[in-house]
């Protein structure tokens, strides 16, 4: 169907011309919600009237930036990369929600409602646990990124997948822009943060930083390893006790595997610092803390565990390597995925205190002194990360930058 | 019009269908040659029969491997990665022959005739020195890597250009597989040289050796720096004493920067190892030498001439980096570049003396022993050059491992 966006007021119609979702739902009557409160698109909650219990999520994306309106363009065809990587991901991962219907040229995708799961950012505020949370995102990742990879794939399925992802170019520039490169220097859409000047202009001259930031910057540019989600936060995660879900993946394209992994070290490092500074004899610090370094420990066992299993792919031609190679090289690759991850994790991390969008876990501390101290506590891990990301030899190494 | 192979028995009657080529050549009949010698393509050259100096060249790529025949499918769309590479080439350096017309449907491009130039292979087997040559390669490599690259163009200019050639994946898969894999392993396709069989087996066993090969296949699949020609030998080049030109980029896509300048160096090396055998006291193996270090400092130079010029690009936001940052990241990247770009010259080495295409400056050797002693010396420089790169400060450092 041609695009048109859609509202409370045609929404409707629009659902019940949907065979499947007609009959999904099996009513007369829908009710409505917009629920979206992200930076990018409309997302309704579609209830039955006749059954609470039937509920499916509506998102479509509208042809600018949600959050700053019209004046902001910014292609509806972004929802294009996410359709294609959600497709993909369910292929290869359980935790994607069940898609039901899906429509390129209407940018809009029908799937799963979570009722029973929260942002995991909120859960984490809140002081949630999840103790299967490292298991599953470490599944996730191992299986995203081993099976869209060199590593597995054949030389043209490689590229076929690279090619179905180029075009999703406006959601990588604004990466560039608002991760490596905005909140690193003196820029209208920094946050205006008087308290936290010092920082800034310390860090705008610092030649060793922004010389590495640089390195990571066009690693993110010119590395194309395999299909990331492009933005794994745990705002990007639907979390309870027993499921994790991964959504909001329109900054998918195949780029280079450690932003992901980065993504969620970061985030997760930022919970441990607002609970750090919030109450500093919280367990629940310490329980980020073992789930950081189990979700690297798991991941990298479970890619290796694949890895060890493919006969061949594009970069191992059957018969080139012996076990022992293999395991050699298998070990410089982890290692380098762990220190670019790291790197990653620290320009994450560095530009959720500067940039246009921070973090509830730190922008959210009431207490001023509080908030100033988890954020100069947040850029000195940022900055630790950054400097240090290819000195590293193990995860425990990283985990003692954090805790330094 | 849509796709038909050209022979001589048609090649008249098509070229007088496109008015320009029959307005060029002002002349009722053609004298019509084929003269291709390479692995891929037909290559035709057509004379006015009225004024031998009218000229031009007719490439036409078939749908499988020229040089097997019909049983290697080939897909004939090779030819438009060419026919793009060349118009953009065109556009960024002088070092390009004049084209004269194309079609991508009928996979066939006509050409300027390089009547007073000679493949600088051969040049260089019969030990003419070229004077010129080191000032034009750089030339061509500076400006047609740098301005196709993050540190030139925009991110959506880079992304679309990378687009453009992401197709080309067959011939992509044929490096993979020549230059990286099959070579350093037991395969079919490598050439029968019994008396090269204990190197043979010791490279296919040597770990430290395989790893770095993996990681440099790595860097060639999963990198997307810049538009590169992807086969830039000594037999892509027609030269004279005053003129250098760039030809057969069908290999040419959106990649590692590195593997033209090391594609160059390699062959450059393999000549000076053809001369340093054949006499020991040969003032051209010393040319050749003083040409590689030329090269690679000139092309430095040249690079960072137009990096200074450039304002703003993907990866340099405008006020981003102070002159001092962006000198010592310059300084980092070109280290890099250089060190990557020997990875690759030593598998382009090792290739060409395993592997099913050598080079006649060492297979075309007549006497069996020096021949030997040849591949033997290339095989030394080529597995220095590939344990060693990582560790290289500067072309010095590359110019011992040659001469050791």
């Amino acid at each position: 169907m041609a695009y048109t966006i859609l509202d409370t007021s045609n929404l409707e119609a629009y659902l019940f011309s949907l065979p499947q979702i007609k009959s999904f739902f099996n009513t007369d009557a829908l009710l409505i919600n917009e629920i979206g409160d992200g930076n990018l698109n409309f997302v309704f909650l579609v209830t039955s009237a006749d059954d609470a219990s039937k509920q499916l999520i509506l998102k479509q994306a509208v042809p600018y930036l949600r959050c700053v309106g019209e004046s902001y363009p910014l292609s509806k065809e972004r929802m294009t990369y996410e359709i294609r990587s959600m497709e993909r991901f369910s292929e290869l991962s359980p935790h994607i929600p069940k898609i039901y219907h899906f429509d390129e040229e209407m940018s809009m995708i029908i799937m799963e409602y979570l009722g029973e799961h929260i942002i995991m950012r909120k859960g984490m505020i809140d002081g949630v646990k999840y103790p299967k949370f490292a298991e599953h995102i470490s599944s996730f990742l191992a299986e995203t990124l081993f099976k869209t990879s060199s590593l597995y794939l054949s030389s043209s399925e490689k590229r076929e997948l690279t090619a179905q992802f180029i075009g999703n170019s406006e959601l990588c520039k604004l990466t560039e822009d608002f991760v490596f490169t905005a909140p690193f220097m003196e820029h209208e859409t920094n946050a205006e943060l008087p308290e936290l000047s010092d920082e800034a202009e310390r860090i705008t001259k610092d030649l060793e930083l922004k010389t590495k930031i640089l390195q990571l910057k066009h690693k993110f540019i010119n590395r194309c390893d395999a299909l990331i989600h492009g933005d794994l936060h745990t705002g990007s995660i639907m979390i309870n006790e027993e499921e994790t879900y991964v959504i909001d993946s329109e900054f998918a394209f195949v780029g280079p595997m450690g932003f992901d992994v980065g993504a969620l070290i970061a985030n997760l490092a930022m919970s441990w610092v607002s609970h750090t500074v919030l109450d500093e004899t919280s367990d629940y610090a310490d329980w980020i803390l073992r789930t950081i370094e189990e979700v690297w420990q798991k991941f990298e066992k479970k890619f290796l565990q694949l890895w060890d299993e493919t006969k061949e792919s594009a970069l191992f031609a059957k018969g080139f390597a012996d076990t022992q190679i293999r395991k050699a090289y298998q070990e410089e690759y982890m290692l380098a995925l762990l220190r670019e991850s790291i790197g990653f994790a620290g320009c994450k991390i560095i530009r959720r205190q500067f940039g246009i969008a921070g973090v509830d876990d730190i922008r959210g501390i009431e207490d001023a002194q509080k908030r100033e101290a988890a954020n100069r506590l947040a850029i000195k891990i940022g900055e630790r990360f950054i400097k240090e990301h290819n000195i590293l030899n193990n995860i425990n190494n990283a985990m003692t930058l954090i805790k330094a």
